[in-house]
């Protein structure tokens, strides 16, 4: 099964489009490990996939913590995204992506401004072998996100200048990617963007809650998928956190 | 001492500008850490620096494996660069960072693409509070690296086109970065950023011999530093492919 479906058989299950960003702060390996599974137990009711970052892959080590993590989210029937932000070289591209998929992983996260030949293409070689996905970057959430994500180039092919972030877009249509990341705290962007990608690659967004976005105003926009961590992990009662939220999201899509 | 103080003095302890990148493809942990240890062992005299990527990383863990091949690094004298090519928000990078300088590493590569503000600004902060340096993505050595780093962009402060790569080389200059990654494959860029950079920021280049580029090229273009993979560790005889990159280097840098 591809991820998109994956996905897609996820909300529909868990009547939840929140991605849980299970981006905890630095503790010792045994307690981030211990409070990772915990939070996963208490809010995977919740949710429609979880997503991980190096806070956890770093201290935890990847085929020891991480993927404990990872079957625990299998476990639940949630998919398991690892945001890796993949922008090296080809073989190294491919070295990253092949140890997260053997580590259970259903996808990686990559940036496009890596470029194709000898960048991204072989990791979207070896997802194709693995059954995998590749979500692509094309506007992140932080406040330096226009920097480079929303600077004026000069299109390849047409020689028009363009945003950055709508180059980025057509890449991940032809490309084929899984998914788009756009953060929730640019809907102006989710909605350029939806309006090139219509439902064939579903928009991911980060930056709702402590950084700023909005549910509603990201959703009207086109994303399909919100993640949320801070918000969530954060939280006195995670349990409440992630209802209210999930709640607040389906409540805006059945509008 | 700063992390240029630190590369200054071992090149010339060494007498060699080489970096040894030690990106060996994947094998059982034991095995990979074996062969890493080996291939430090036998190529310490020929160098002045270890660089390490995710190939070990992953496999290995941060803490537990391969913060032993800094620490053999380090008692050969030798400075240990990640390459990590950070480019996640800012309270992720500022994470990751930490990791790498805990584990004892010299300096890691961040990608100037993610911007100052909540991007690399904590990067910076968390290098100059541990004493550690920040190299930069200039130029990358493979091919699609023309797609990103190749691109023309209007800058924001002129308003005038230009390539990206002297966007990036300019924020290298007034970040205050450690050093810049320009590929070797590329020497007419080499050039270019070099008259930017000057001596301020040195500039280090992968991409010498598989990947195709050239050793005498890059260094008479402005190259201070090679980053040198595959051509020495997958060598039959590692120790003198090390030798001969070396003395090559050496010859070219007294003419």
């Amino acid at each position: 099964m591809s991820f998109k479906r994956k996905m897609d058989r996820s909300v529909k299950k868990a009547g939840s489009n929140i991605v849980l960003a299970l981006d905890l702060p630095f503790d010792p390996p045994q307690r981030l490990l211990h409070r990772s599974v915990k939070t996963l137990e208490t809010v995977h009711p919740y949710i429609c996939a979880v997503k991980i970052n190096r806070q956890l892959v770093l201290p935890l080590g990847l085929f020891d913590g991480v993927q404990k993590i990872v079957n625990l989210a299998h476990d639940y029937g949630l998919p398991a995204i690892m945001d890796c932000k993949i922008n090296d070289v080809g073989h190294t591209n491919r070295s990253i992506a092949e140890c997260y998929y053997k580590a259970g992983f259903d996808a990686v996260i990559a940036n496009p401004f890596i470029g194709w030949d000898e960048g991204l293409q072989p990791v979207f070689e070896v997802a194709k072998e693995m059954g995998r996905g590749v979500i692509l970057l094309v506007y992140m959430s932080h406040k330096g996100a226009g920097e480079g994500y929303g600077q004026t180039v000069r299109d390849f092919k047409s020689e028009k200048l363009m945003p950055q972030y709508l180059i980025f877009a057509k890449k991940a249509l032809s490309w084929n990617a899984d998914g788009a990341v756009v953060g929730a705290t640019f809907p102006e962007k989710i909605r350029e963007i939806h309006a090139i990608l219509e439902t064939r690659v579903p928009i991911y967004s980060p930056g709702v809650g402590v950084q700023g976005g909005g549910i509603d105003s990201a959703i009207v926009a086109g994303t399909r998928f919100l993640i949320v961590g801070r918000s969530i992990t954060l939280a006195e009662d995670s349990c409440e956190a992630a209802r209210r939220i999930r709640d607040a999201t389906m409540r805006c899509l059945e509008k």
